[in-house]
């Protein structure tokens, strides 16, 4: 059984955004993601051949579309659609922003 | 873009829980459920054909399984294979339990 807790215990803050791959399965992937601060570098938009559910667990942060901005609260939700150009503005650092993804076809 | 929280506006208390489909997409399903102090009524098992990945959010929860129980708290996570038969012991009425659930072949 393939249980855990996402918030406890967190990694220690790091340089990049920690990832750690929870469960693969056929061709659904859930991953939590850890971020201390960073943001997508200058220029950068993420352009995924899937589709992604991210829901934000603890912290905040500010997505980018190209059609506007979403700011992310405990709680928040987005569902990415492939190839929806998009990419990280700012996320909280202390105490760290944790998110839960879930990538499908 | 399909974006919302999943801790605000919550349901008002009901009988039963209160789910709603967030997205489903080919095989995948993403639900929110409010649990309010319901529980599995004495003798029932969930005996589910799909693979459920299960957060909870917030409250509290203690899930049964035919091998022992799962204390939930805020962040925790469990995998529950097809057909791997569980129940719901007890769950936090207020503030209400909040879990995501993501289903899958």
């Amino acid at each position: 059984m393939l249980t855990g807790n996402l918030l406890d215990p967190l990694p220690p803050a790091a340089r990049d955004e920690v990832l750690d791959t929870l469960l693969t399965c056929g061709a659904v992937r859930i991953e939590r993601i850890v971020s201390t601060g960073q943001s997508s570098p200058p220029g950068f938009w993420y352009d995924q051949d899937e589709t992604e559910f991210v829901v934000l667990l603890q912290g905040a942060a500010r997505l980018r579309f190209e059609d506007g901005e979403l700011t992310m609260t405990p709680g928040s939700y987005v569902t990415i659609a492939p190839h929806r150009r998009h990419r990280l503005e700012w996320t909280q650092a202390d105490p760290p922003t944790v998110w839960l993804a879930v990538f499908f076809p």
